[in-house]
């Protein structure tokens, strides 16, 4: 045996979400889970690569879906109508996180008390909605992330640890918004880190990124900055 | 045998100054060398540890001077002088710190083609100013550095990569300076990060911080998350 994978459904408000969990049956559980939030395309193998590569690390990953189950796998213009809407509606986004964050701590393989979130582009920014809620997580790692705050968080105090992994140049998180995202968290009372790569655009840690706007752009130097960081912060979260 | 230490002279337009260098003669040289540029007190007992840390790690470390060896252990007053007349003075203080990378290149125990450098406070805005002369050095760490631009620089090429360790409250270097920092790295060809520490302010690898005035306050986890950063950054410079 070894790394074990099982699509599960949670549900909220009529709709059916469908994330999947990887592990190692190797290992002694229950383990540390880390949700894994979801690009602008939704859950896809991009996701559940990294919930494996967690699995390799002793975690648990669970790939999250906040689109819905029949949504997966749809046309870009689709998914980014959906996540328009949930940037829109960032109380149904925050609904749908927390109920994948309580569903991952069900789970028979978790440490309950040992959850954490990572997550990629839109996934960056559901991360941090899942921290401003004030959550009781142990932390959260934004990859590339948008930082605009959602407006209905800024009286909570921020528990969980956070660390956003950005590329300075990244023309959909200026600068500016580093700065007042900075301002935002400090403001929380958030424990948070931000590494900041020079020269670097968004979506630095997917090869398959379309390159030719100059918004999306690999580059494997941040890319293996970026998962070494995650996996320090990880460790120090969850003290393995 | 173990760890050495050797005090070695260097001579500029009739200054002497005093480095320390630590290594470790139980591993094989030559290794890689790291320059430790000292904070606004001078080279001290904390530089001379951390370069022990340093040949603890394989490499040999030099606590470097720029002030002088006759000023070794000034009060605090005269020390403040002599940092205020090289930052007002950039030319000579790169100078100085190039005469002290190439000290340390000379050494018998150093690998010449294998040299960084690391500085705090005072000394995190020298080891910036080595990267910003072009020197062909493998990496510069800054902690808790000042980030003001040399203003003799502006047209260079930098080819050390950079690595700036920084508490995002540090009243000397605010988050315009940050941001005004990364469009400078930037504009000369960096390979730059910035690990920004919310709610941290300057001096925080300093336990003996007076943190009486809310400038120089220790902090311990940001003390332990910038050594792991630069001790991951050292090893991809030297592939260690």
């Amino acid at each position: 045996m070894g790394i074990q994978t099982r699509l599960i459904d949670y549900r909220d408000a009529g709709l059916v979400f469908e994330g999947n969990l990887a592990w190692d049956d190797t290992i002694d559980g229950p383990r540390p889970g880390v949700l894994v939030a979801h690009t602008i395309r939704g859950r896809s193998g991009f996701e559940e690569n990294k919930a494996r590569l967690l699995a390799e690390m002793g975690y648990a990953g669970f790939a999250i879906d906040v689109y819905g189950k029949h949504a997966i796998g749809s046309a870009f213009d689709d998914c980014r109508r959906m996540m328009d809407g949930l940037r829109s509606d960032r109380a149904t986004l925050q609904r749908r996180l927390l109920l994948a964050v309580s569903t991952l701590r069900g789970q028979p393989e978790i440490d309950a008390s040992r959850v954490a979130a990572i997550g990629y582009c839109f996934g960056g920014l559901s991360v941090l909605d899942i921290a401003r809620t004030g959550e009781p997580i142990a932390g959260v790692v934004s990859f590339h992330g948008m930082f605009d705050a959602p407006g209905n968080t800024g009286s909570n105090r921020i528990q969980a640890r956070i660390l956003a992994l950005h590329g300075w140049d990244n023309p959909l998180a200026t600068p500016d918004q580093v700065v007042a995202l900075g301002e935002e968290l400090t403001g929380m009372g958030a424990d948070w880190q931000l590494h900041g790569y020079g020269g670097v655009r968004h979506a630095f840690t997917n090869p398959a990124a379309d390159a030719s706007t100059g918004v999306t752009v690999y580059n494997s130097a941040a890319d293996r900055r970026s998962w070494a960081a995650a996996k320090y912060f990880l460790a120090e979260l969850f003290d393995t």
